[in-house]
């Protein structure tokens, strides 16, 4: 019982290492074939495959399910824990025949990939992101505040300049705000251009300022970090 | 009265948390409002939805103003305020009947949002940003010179080397740098591409350049922010 | 012999630099004859030339490696170490002749390359990143893992959003993973666009989450090498 | 005389400051005359006007240059420094009838800028970034041959995946390495985009890889500036 309990439940074994890589990997193929189910045009040996494969991935997600029920000490706190809740939402929906379509469900079966993070040095390394994260919470709120003010101007600003000579573009706000956001994180898909001298001019001021939505939260991540590497800094010096 | 007053001013008590987050969320629901009007094809139901949210805001406003005056020490202190103007901005056009258009103005109300900053979390980080943005404000002077430098001269070099090949596309140096702008900044709309041996080489070297443009104040606003978090370091060692 | 060993293997001595020198333009004339091979049109002049530079810099490789092997002080280990069968592997494809079309292999002479490494500055800056590297590499994974969790769960988004409206361009999941690569890197080529609402705000919700994308090894690769750039701040400050 | 010299060259005084605006200001506007000329369409009025433009400043940057001769302690040292030769650079074309078009050297005037640096306060910036820039130079030198070399690999393979599929696109290496730039920089105008399973599965490496093309040289420039921001740092601690 003992020797089951650490190959369930604990990845820095060797035999739960072993365990907790075929579940992962069994996981993959699952989000995989569920990804594939969406090709046009399968083949119906394809479809069987697929068929085949969830089944397969069911009976063991199945088995695993009972046996962390089985090792878990306090089986009702395993049901309701974050993990015991999607374990069963990954097996339950290929369970339950009903007319609603509850394959889209399956999907939340990645969120069983977390569980990686259970590994001593992924924990240890997630602590010092949470530790960075929590020390520039008030400067990523004002950061964010900042850019959606930003993007909502520039939304406004274009629509003005651009609407008299592209309405068929920029035919509202809401429709220069996707510019905005399209512009601003410099992805520039191209479909929305400005054309007038007055947008061209107030595009590149507000691509100047945007430069900043890229460097902002960059410079705060980096500093954020740096002390989380130096951890003697926080002790006073003297 | 002075329960009033820090209902009204004080966002860090209980009571004026509540005020101040009815009052965002009115000036929130006011700027969308104002988004939604320039939807072509509104419906007349929509327009008289909107014309009602309209007057119900300013109704408000009208009252919150009016409150303000009221606990304010100083009357003509608050009235020529900087938020003193503003506030009053939000609600004088509606009563103005006027043969110009100033709905337009409207879309101030936006810099009633600024009093977000008055919680003193959001105060603390803004003055880290403060401190990171005056220590490195010469830098980012010669960054900005050494930008609109690269800019402009990367807009002279395309338009000799494109302007015969593509006439139309770079049909003069103003053309060239809307050019440089999207190129730089990484956008790529596409609209305007480089077709010449030279013309694709010149592009190469200034990219390789541009770089920079993303690289430098990132790295100026990560060291002049890390300064801001460890404040010891600037304490003397010895 | 001594002196044969340090002219061709120290790159630190002068004479050394200028074999390398010689050698290293070499490996990049052989290269980049390479790339020229693969122009359509290429006149039967050109490629008279090009057939003359593969053969007279496969005969000063072959020199050189017979040399490299001459100075070695145990034969066998340099023909079995990295550079040694890199060595190899740039000359051999020319003296086989075979039906089998080996020229695709040449391009691996480019390993060659690497030997510039052995430059005693370039060698500390290595060492330099490599330590860097090693200091973050919990996080990098990390990272990585979520970046490829990102991308997938934006692919299955977009895909819902948009396979009704654009059935031809989101065509399947994979499609859509396609679109999620080109937009989160911000590279945008506008191939594949979303033009639903829900599609556009989904896109910019993840865009926001996807700015991490650039600042999360931004913030990593600046705090890491900061560390290499303040050695002492690893010893104990007591 | 003294008082003469001091405002020529000296901008930290009050009228060497004036001087130095007006000057400044001069170049500016005869650099953007110079791009005006460009557009296509000029009416012959504004040809005229131009023309006089040119005329005036040359006049003013004539008058300054001797000046600038009659303060120097030595007139040939004068002549024949950096910045003599870019004030005869500015002036003497016009003054040169020939056949040869000398117009385009016109532009070498913005060279003249640069004497902005002289200010203190912009002096002592420019030496924290010269001085952030000799601490990486090495490592800078080894990110620019991965990053070609990262560029050049990617040519290669995007040629070997998409060359079949769209030779009229991909049609050699040097077409694909265009594409190679303008991707991994996320420029990506979108004029030549990966069609093939193999080409999109081969760009989406080269991307994640690609993300270090900004991350890398941000922050080295993080961690080199910041090193110029904590001096003492550079002491021992201890």
């Amino acid at each position: 019982m003992q020797r089951l309990r650490s190959i369930v439940n604990d990845p820095d074994t060797r035999a739960g290492r072993t365990f907790a890589l075929v579940i992962q990997s069994l996981i993959l193929v699952s989000v995989i074939s569920f990804s594939v189910e969406t090709l046009p045009d399968l083949s119906s040996g394809a479809r069987e495959l697929l068929r085949w494969i969830e089944v397969v991935t069911v009976a063991i997600f199945t088995v695993e399910y009972l046996l962390r029920l089985i090792v878990a000490p306090n089986k009702l706190r395993y049901i309701f824990s974050f993990y015991g809740l999607v374990d069963l939402l990954a097996i339950l929906p290929f369970y339950i025949s009903s007319r609603v379509d509850l394959r889209a469900i399956r999907i939340l079966r990645m969120l069983r990939l977390l569980r990686i993070f259970r590994i001593e040095r992924l924990r240890l390394a997630m602590a010092r992101y949470r530790d960075a994260f929590l020390r520039i919470r008030s400067e990523l709120a004002i950061f964010l505040m900042v850019t959606l003010l930003l993007l909502y101007v520039s939304g406004i600003g274009i629509y003005y300049f651009e609407n008299e000579a592209q309405p068929e573009v920029y035919q509202s706000i809401f429709h220069s705000l996707w510019w905005s956001v399209i512009t601003l994180t410099t992805v520039g898909y191209g479909d929305m251009v400005p054309v007038t001298l007055g947008g061209r001019i107030f595009t590149f001021v507000i691509l100047i300022l945007g430069l900043g939505i890229v460097a902002v939260p960059t410079g705060l991540v980096a500093s954020a970090l740096s002390v989380s590497f130096h951890p003697e800094d926080d002790r006073p010096t003297g």
